[in-house]
């Protein structure tokens, strides 16, 4: 474990949306400097910065410029390319580290990574042909659902196969790439914990979180979720397990799945973001600490903030046209409106959100 | 009333220290663009600004480029050169406006604007040579303050004249500027409280803030300032009526003096901050929306968030050396550290503030 970074230290960033934005705004209420790399010139996260490099993550001179003057760095989403990271973490300390990212950026690294843990997810296989697929179908049944291991995020590079559906359209739907199927899992609702875990090993975790998304994108969090208390905290016993396996140092995310079986609640896990994340925005105005200041204080070696939620919490995500509603909602009392700067609206396109805190 | 500034707007901030910088911060939370305008390289409020220009204040070239840039442009400080404010007002909308400026950066401009509303302030005289200086001490008699009617701030430009001292000298060493005389006023405890005026005339306020100083400077603001209710009241109407007065819109801040006369609390208005206040960077954690937001919302023709007040509230400035109190600070359960990333410490100087939410 290194020395925590002083105030005025630069932190990197590499990704320039709204949570590389939201992630420089916490760095700079510590003092920190942030240097945001991203390769789109209207990145949100750029118009928050002190520094700014808008090149391709595989310019590689751009990349040891931006890595040589930053004491830490750090991503916003998942699929920052290998050797990008490989570069980076080369030439500065890159949190979370490399095997996180190695494991978490390829479904079927991370399904089997959490399965050795002995924590349950949905039954998966990997699949590299049309015959590996139908192997797969023959063990998991139908409807399963075929993933991309790679790059996908919000539903994208996802395919369900249903009984009578043809398999070889589904493989080629999502483009022939090595993939990974998942059995179905009847799940009752959609889940996640919000978790951080520091340079020195602490770990700190938000309350559950009740998901619902709408298209495959979060739509809307309310905390606390309505789980019982044993659910809470097994919850954070599979977050905390994860992020100790991994080594990890940051702020990292647990979809989960709550099935009901025999009236009882049980957890699967469905995916893990090694990032801040969409669930956790709350956080900014329902916790003591955000999501955001976390990850600075866990990749900055400081000791972690507390986690203790303010009250009973709902977030709405501003998604594509949702965000004309922007006058309603700043004159709404008790709104905590964050809006993130975009120039384009896209259907879809998250724009915003929308916190309320009552006193619980 | 012109239409509120949609989000991505461009806002500008004449003044680069921590007051831009968190202005800053708190108008990228709305989507608005910022573009700071500062003399000084190393200014704190560039580090979170879309766009910076590095220029003095009389470089009429730079504040046309940056005025032509801007929907609406603030500033930090009271002190913008009366021909800058002009030339920025001229070209775009500038808030709070040119007469709030022009009333409250001159010491006796305002007071007489504050006693004119029936207002009491301390006894004062315009002083403008040592016959006139003479004159008003022996009216308001010893001791009394002898202070520059511009460009004071933080106890400078002032002189303590007591009994027996030479007031000539007193004089001489606020440079023989145009001075206001203060008599002196037998005040218990030093009050402030931060207001805001919309654009279409709402005012909403915070609680009356206790403040410390230590050299002329806040060391430390409590809330509430356990005043009695009535005190609370009198601090609203006061705030209210001179920002109803000036037509301003913005967040501004009344300090105050508390007396007890008789064993009744009465207050004396100290002078007036158009702009956002030191004493109210507790609103940050402590209030539903902070000072930062309610002045970005009420310049950009926005609604008024709720003031309301989350809990029992201290806000401890960090003064020079006192910044290096920063790893315990980050480690204290329930204190929220803000560093505002000044290269340079020195004796005094604001290095950031650290505030305290206690459930109420």
């Amino acid at each position: 474990v290194s020395s925590p970074l002083k105030p005025g230290a630069r932190v990197g960033i590499l990704g320039g949306g709204q949570l590389g934005r939201m992630l420089a705004l916490a760095a700079a209420r510590y003092g920190f400097k942030v240097h945001v790399f991203a390769p789109e010139a209207d990145s949100p996260a750029f118009d928050v910065a002190a520094e700014r490099t808008c090149a391709p993550y595989e310019d590689q001179t751009a990349l040891s410029a931006f890595a040589r003057s930053v004491e830490v760095a750090t991503y916003e989403f998942e699929n920052v390319p290998e050797r990008t990271a490989a570069l980076v973490g080369g030439l500065t300390r890159l949190q979370p580290g490399a095997t996180a990212l190695a494991t978490l950026q390829d479904r079927f690294a991370e399904k089997s990574f959490v399965a050795g843990l002995g924590i349950r997810t949905a039954p998966f296989r990997a699949v590299g042909s049309s015959d590996e697929l139908e192997a797969a179908l023959a063990t998991l049944g139908r409807p399963a659902v075929l993933k991309t291991r790679r790059f996908g995020y919000d539903g994208k590079g996802q395919a369900l196969i249903r009984p009578g559906d043809d398999a070889g359209k589904a493989l080629a739907a999502i483009g022939g790439v090595p993939a990974i199927l998942e059995g179905f899992v009847p799940f009752e609702r959609e889940l996640s914990i919000v978790a951080v875990r520091s340079a020195d090993g602490a770990i700190a975790a938000y309350d559950l979180c009740a998901n619902e998304h709408r298209d495959h994108v979060l739509a809307e969090t309310r905390v606390p979720a309505g789980v019982s208390a044993a659910t809470e905290e097994e919850a954070r016993t599979v977050a905390a397990r994860i992020a100790e396996a991994l080594g990890y140092v940051g702020v990292l995310a647990v979809e989960l799945f709550l099935l009901v079986e025999d009236g009882a609640e049980r957890l699967l896990v469905n995916e893990i973001a090694p990032r801040v994340h969409n669930s956790g925005h709350w956080t900014i105005e329902g916790a003591e600490t955000s999501q955001f200041e976390q990850h600075i204080r866990a990749i900055a070696g400081w000791p972690l903030g507390s986690p203790a939620r303010r009250g009973t919490v709902r977030m709405q995500n501003l998604l594509g046209d949702a965000v004309e509603q922007w006058p309603a909602l700043a004159a709404e009392p008790g709104a905590h409106l964050h809006l993130y700067g975009k120039a384009r609206t896209a259907p879809g396109r998250k724009m915003g959100h929308v916190t309320v805190v009552r006193p619980a």
